[in-house]
């Protein structure tokens, strides 16, 4: 199951290094320890609202951004389908020809 | 400022509202106590993301619709701007007619 701060954590990477910034500025100008911001981004920690709101400050995005872009990657996890059984029909059909030719 | 946990309060009471649901059934649902949801929804207390997805699926919505909804929150936030000093213009021409027309 994918959990809030691990994706917030892994927003708040992709923009701190689109942005080519690194941990050590990003923590120093949102005040926040460089350890603390480390697990932050590895989804080790919950930010509070006010950690969350200095690091936006510091990466220069608006909160809104940071929220579409983790309500994005929860959207690509949701239409993750994982049948309970596998379909007769695929079953039927799935040999190595088929599987060669899908690479 | 506004702070995360207060739109994330708003949304959870909203959609907890729109579904005809009491606080009592949603915490029941979630196996979250009734008082610490409570806090929740008026942004008094971080809901962990374990207690946020709990709260979701108790509530029967998928997380990216309560971020894009706390996203959007936070848009209407963002693009309010308050300005440091009121521009002249303004100033010569409000008078207590206007005043009473905007009434």
């Amino acid at each position: 199951m994918a959990l809030v701060r691990q994706e917030i954590g892994d927003v708040l990477r992709d923009l701190r290094q689109q942005k080519g910034h690194t941990l050590r500025q990003v923590a120093s100008r949102a005040a926040v320890a460089l350890g603390y911001l480390s697990e932050i981004e590895r989804g080790q920690k919950e930010a509070s609202s006010e950690i969350l709101a200095s690091v936006a400050y510091a990466l220069d995005v608006p909160i809104s951004q940071i929220m579409h872009l983790v309500a994005e990657r929860f959207e690509a996890v949701e239409t993750v389908v994982i049948p309970d059984t596998v379909p007769t029909e695929f079953v039927t059909s799935f040999d190595s020809a088929s599987m060669a030719n899908s690479r």
